[in-house]
């Protein structure tokens, strides 16, 4: 594709000057108190794209957040590319971890980001992966290049679970016909190793409440005679492990895809470092299922973490109290084969069946996702295989990816096409952490690629 | 007495308002936003002791909240009374569970209170209880019926461990030198069924954290390759219990006060509805060490309850992450002969040796106290009960309390002196909780039954 390094180069400042202005919008779509920020941050996409040089562009309204549409339409004979990203990002806390305020987007070197990357929640995931796309869009416009039909789907509801898109889709399944799906929400293995996300896990995202007297207790008074939320939920939970930390909960293993020793030995071969590893999270011992190493226990095995805990007295200093209620945010990632609403069933009935006398038990599902796969003998595969070929000099590895697009899979039975991750970001981006960041080499990068995977594509669909 | 129920009877609505505004001011210890607060406190307790009587009445300051210390002596060679009492409160919340807020007081009538309770933090403990003692003495200079010696020593960290107070009992022993210690800051049976504590359990409290990756990670891409700090720190609790929720602690149980089965006999007399006791709390059964009635549990067992818990993301909606740190606060109430100090080393040795690898954990000692006991064939027993017999009509039954007076034990160690305990509240007065109360009825029952204590415990000591 002709031109494409020098148009980066010559609009740098502008790719960033234009992404650090979206990430200044606070669009956190699991706090309503940030309601109208998350709108904002629909009408800034939908600017974005009409500059890109979408023929039409739409705010589609929904029970929810809206989804930004947008199109252009060159040859109804030509194959048909849908791009997916969301404009919505993660609560920012806990706030006093972040060197620099989280919507006060800076540029900082790194040892990992010579050329400096951005740090502000959602550079990474999934404002800045996303913005890519527009940017390539508007390359290949205003240059004349656009090789095949192009559709955008932004939603504002993704770490929130996407309730209102996936009725979305299945309401608009002939307005978003397509022959590919392209989304950037995932990463790759390390700057000079490109990487393809194959695979995604699932996920079951529920909030337990253990209540036992009616009441907060004086723990002189009632402490040892009546049961304690907190103490019960600890058992609760601690009781989903067993000693080799496989999750106890029947039925759980039943689906699990089991992989072959080729599969499994295929895998090992990606770049890792225990030690690297351990070094960066500062721990002394990884810690997981017993028989299967880091890289399979986060990619190929199903988990049970709990995200979130809090109960009693939480405030400076000492209360002795016995709280009447206790409460946990629990998420199981699951892997191709395990049905998400029968895991989260599974869950519920058993978590129900171990509450000691003396307490009820609530849980209520707050979404979740099917994991998916997708085979590395694709045209879409291929067309991204060989555009990064072409920007990294090196033919890009297949991986697994522990994380969740619960989207991914209903876009497959929805709409009947594969979806291509050509993932941009590090691990080490701290996305979901405080200190999030995006490597302005790897987002100048993306724009670099993504034209070569539509041209590629069009080529190879021919 | 002469005159009592009559002064009682004239005086009911300003002692009841005089309360009403002491119970106005937040004096939240723990918490030091309300630091103006407690200490207007104090000066609010120093007018009302001169206003009662006392000839002298001072703030001595310390490193922390100061000690409002009154004193009356009319006479080297009668005995000499040391009031003890507390100013500061307990952080009201959770505040959405309280029907009126905590410190604007109002009475109400209740099912067990039908002259009315006052509703607000502190009214029971232990400004309510602590003011009884006020009014008591302001009866007796008022009418010239003071039969010995007074000495009054009000502070303001009971709520936070009495660190100071220790200090300053233990510098002032000449100051504080007396015949018998009272104190109301416990609870009786019922309200016709009275009762004085004769033993108190020590306490505990520790705050817990642990820490595993160096920043908070996203679930999916290291859910199930890392220690979860929540989920180890539930596995950690857990274990603290065995299936027949005995402490598993090393050691924890080996100076515990074995009762006879006479003493457990005597204990059992005590009137109590195992269904009442239910239903006062909503919950379908009760839960605590096997082998112990509830009775035994809250009062001659030690135990170990989670007061407060919290890590990761605890707000509205679901956020996929692995918190870098857990935290909990943990307190343990102990039985005689249990040293606190002693405990406090075996949960923090043991709870450190139990940490799995992949985690560094803290143990931070918050405070504790020794359990207490105290002889009914002791001079103020007698005094306290005759006391009872004449204004409840009945010899009031001598109870264990679960609850602790850390200070108690410190007391007879340096001042040599025995306490009584003659608590006016009701375990159903909500202490600790929200919509604490304290009965108009106890209230002047209080204040009738104390200066009969004074007149009883002078007689007795000629």
């Amino acid at each position: 594709m002709t031109h494409i390094q020098s148009y980066i180069k010559e609009n740098k400042d502008r790719f960033l000057n234009e992404l650090i202005e979206l990430l200044k919008i606070p669009s956190i779509s699991a706090d309503s108190a940030y309601r109208n920020d998350v709108l904002k941050t629909a009408e800034a996409i939908k600017l974005s794209l009409e500059k890109a040089g979408c023929d039409t562009v739409e705010i589609c309204t929904t029970d929810g957040y809206p989804i930004v549409y947008g199109e252009k339409i060159i040859d109804k004979n030509l194959p048909t590319v849908l791009v997916y990203g969301h404009y919505d990002v993660q609560p920012p806390d806990p706030l006093d971890l972040w060197n620099s305020p989280p919507f006060e987007p800076v540029i900082k070197k790194t040892a990992l980001h010579p050329e400096g990357a951005i740090f502000a929640r959602g550079a990474c995931d999934d404002k800045g992966q996303m913005y890519m796309h527009v940017k390539a869009m508007e390359f290949m416009t205003s240059t004349d290049q656009l090789p095949c039909n192009v559709k955008f789907m932004i939603e504002g509801e993704e770490e929130v679970g996407s309730s209102n898109l996936a009725i979305f889709v299945k309401e608009n399944q002939e307005k978003l016909k397509n022959d590919v799906i392209l989304i950037s929400d995932t990463g790759m293995i390390a700057q000079d190793v490109p990487s393809i996300t194959t695979g995604l896990r699932g996920l079951s995202y529920v909030e337990v409440e253990v209540t036992g007297p009616n009441r907060d207790l004086h723990s002189g008074l009632y402490g040892g005679a009546v049961a304690n939320p907190i103490n019960v939920l600890t058992k609760m939970i601690a009781s989903l492990h067993d000693e080799n930390n496989h999750i106890t909960i029947p039925g759980f293993y039943d689906k699990v895809e089991v992989l072959s020793k080729e599969e499994r030995a295929e895998m090992a071969k990606a770049p890792f470092s225990l030690d690297d590893y351990k070094k960066a999270l500062d721990i002394n011992d990884v810690y997981g299922e017993t028989g299967y190493t880091t890289n399979e226990r986060n990619a190929i095995r199903p988990t049970l973490d709990v995200n979130g805990i809090w109960g009693g007295y939480t405030g400076e200093g000492a209360k002795t109290v016995i709280a009447s209620k206790a409460y946990a945010k629990i998420s199981m990632r699951l892997v191709p084969h395990q049905d998400w609403e029968e895991i989260t069933q599974l869950f519920t009935s058993h978590f129900e069946s171990i509450a000691p006398k003396g307490v009820t038990v609530k849980v209520t599902p707050h979404h979740g996702g099917q994991g998916y796969v997708t085979p590395i003998n694709s045209l879409g595969y291929k067309a991204a295989s060989k555009a990064y070929q072409d920007t990294f000099g090196k033919t890009p590895i297949p991986q697994r990816s522990g994380g969740s697009i619960p989207i991914v899979s209903l876009f497959e039975q929805e709409l009947k096409s594969k979806t291509i991750l050509m993932g941009f970001g590090l691990d080490s981006d701290a996305i979901h952490s405080p200190n999030e960041h995006f490597g302005v080499f790897n987002y100048l990068k993306g724009i670099e690629t993504i034209p070569l995977f539509y041209k590629y594509f069009t080529e190879l669909s021919k």
